[in-house]
């Protein structure tokens, strides 16, 4: 069990997540009271990471019928609801998701107010499920690494975060590790810190810390290096999309991850729920668009202070410098040693997914 | 030529550097009036580059002779200057090479001052013609890549600043670009940023805003996804210390772009003075030792604040995370296209090599 979750409930029945946005300098607890609330935490990404923002859309469509209830609104109030929160983050499938799953349990529903909480409650819970099985199919990766090793540290890379902060608990990637960490095996994390967000050095570095696993942040540059020499035994990765022959959409930076790995003989690993799997494209490289943020992220780089202790953003470029800032690479199967799902492990191709999920055959 | 040199004298005789650690946000001069000045210049970084270093050193002796002289010193003053500007920076090459020169001119000397001001100046013109037959025997690597692309504008792919802002005039990797320009072809040049000390955001950015070199800033990590999107025609970089078989040891990072360089079919060049060949080693995984520097160069992040708008640093992760900084890499010759040296450019072997140095057999 991870030492926190990131939304959680309260007593008198509203729901509190974490301002991801002052990670890691200050924890900082929102309360969300309305619909609106959580329309907000969305999309100023108070929080963020696809079930994390399925969850928060969830108790979203829960606020919005407790308005409704309260203050005796009509029907048109919760469509809405049900409009604003979808139009949150336009391309966050989870979102779709947890609302068509809320939407189904109101259609049915004779007392919307406890339908909503307990839908909500469930959307929660089953994310949770998925990621410890997560852990489950991919702890005896690491317990063979750890036997071949003696039980000597075994050393994994890792990039962006794939942990519990953009999920509920256990979170993906860290999963087996946390799971590992209970079990008492030895395990150090390289923490590539991830430009131009810094998601690694932010948020993954900040929940190990909590969870006292033993981790080193590097420079994204440093990966190749730190393989090259023998002091990494696994590369773990999340992904946002995986294509049906296993072609592996993440974070910039992660194929040229997976490049060095498979120089240098090192096992490849991405973790996913199976909510991640896009059926209908095969090459990801083609069929798979690349979105482009706004250059300001590359050209300036947040964190805080070293004159006020407050956060704030430098400028490490000209100003006038153009820079270019592609969100995501793709990692072709041939890269990829396995898939870890929440069904089990399996070959990074179109037969190794059928294998684990015969229904989509 | 390029716009401006990094280091000159002035018209009383005296030398003026640029401050590079405000680079690129101020163009601060700074004047060396002693030994101790330029002692102190390329400790704290003022100046930095093997050959600018070397320069700066060189200035250095003679400043040394001319307060020798007017100061009516004797020669213990001299030989301190010596000592004192060997041990500015330990690991420098270049400093010893033009420290040396130095010394071996001044043992012949009859008239000191103008003996070392000749032999100072004579380093720095050496360096000039190093660097401008870099850039004679690159160029028609990039010219047949134009002619390829039927003048179309070539993307050039470089990591760290390996330009004329390490060196005194036209840099080693920025030659070939520089005449290209000149000659009006058409080149884009993809800057790494190049973590932790964004040398590329801070420094290759400057030089080729003022040069006027159409560029863009992307972070270290976007690389691979450029290349396999045919964004990349070619990939140049420089080099700290290369080994008789041709192994590079340059910027931690490189050896990642190398990587996805032959992954994807696109050349990846070396540019380098034949002063940074080792051909006492050959193995450069084996044999080279990778510096590892402060941790903190890793957790803070240098720039121009946006709310005071002066230099500060940020800290991106939490403050008892640890971290690790490897200052290099290498990148083994079987990823290395061809190194372009002073004397033309070669495969990257210990045959290549010795084609164009045939006096090391």
């Amino acid at each position: 069990m991870s030492a926190f979750r990131t939304i959680w409930t309260t007593e008198d029945r509203f729901v509190e997540v974490i301002d991801q946005r002052s990670l890691p300098h200050e924890w900082v607890v929102v309360k969300l009271l309305t619909y609106k609330d959580a329309e907000v935490a969305i999309k100023d990404m108070t929080v963020r990471g696809a079930p994390l923002i399925g969850a928060t859309a969830a108790y979203g469509i829960y606020l919005a019928v407790r308005e409704m209830v309260e203050q005796e609104l009509d029907g048109s109030f919760l469509d809405l609801a049900f409009t604003d929160l979808r139009a949150s983050r336009p391309t966050a499938v989870n979102l779709f998701w947890a609302l068509d799953k809320m939407r189904a349990a109101l259609d049915n529903a004779t007392d919307f107010l406890q339908t909503a909480w307990e839908a909500a409650g469930a959307i929660v819970e089953e994310d949770v499920e998925t990621c410890r099985m997560i852990g489950v199919h991919g702890l005896p990766i690491l317990e063979a690494i750890s036997a071949r090793k003696n039980g000597e540290t075994i050393n994994i890379l890792t990039h962006c975060n794939a942990g519990m902060l953009g999920c509920i608990e256990w979170g993906t990637i860290t999963s087996p590790i946390y799971q590992a960490v209970q079990k008492g095996l030895k395990v150090h994390v390289w923490v590539d810190e991830t430009r131009p967000r810094n998601q690694g050095a932010n948020l993954t570095c900040y929940e190990l810390t909590r969870h006292n696993v033993n981790h080193t942040l590097i420079v994204d540059n440093t990966g190749g290096h730190l393989m090259q020499h023998g002091m990494v035994d696994m590369v773990i990765v999340g992904t946002d999309r995986t294509t049906r022959q296993g072609d592996v959409a993440n974070k910039i930076g992660t194929y040229l991850k997976a490049l060095a790995a498979n120089d240098n003989n090192i096992p490849f690993y991405v973790a996913l729920p199976s909510t991640t799997l896009d059926w209908t494209i095969n090459d990801g490289l083609k069929e798979i668009p690349i979105e482009e943020r706004n250059q300001d992220e590359v050209k300036y780089v947040i964190g805080k202070s070293k004159t006020t202790g407050k956060l704030d953003e430098v400028l490490i470029c000209p100003e006038t410098t153009k820079a270019s800032n592609y969100g995501f690479d793709v990692t072709p199967a041939r890269l990829v040693t396995g898939l870890i799902t929440e069904r089990g492990v399996c070959e990074a191709s179109e037969a190794g997914l059928l294998g684990l999920f015969p229904e989509k055959y």
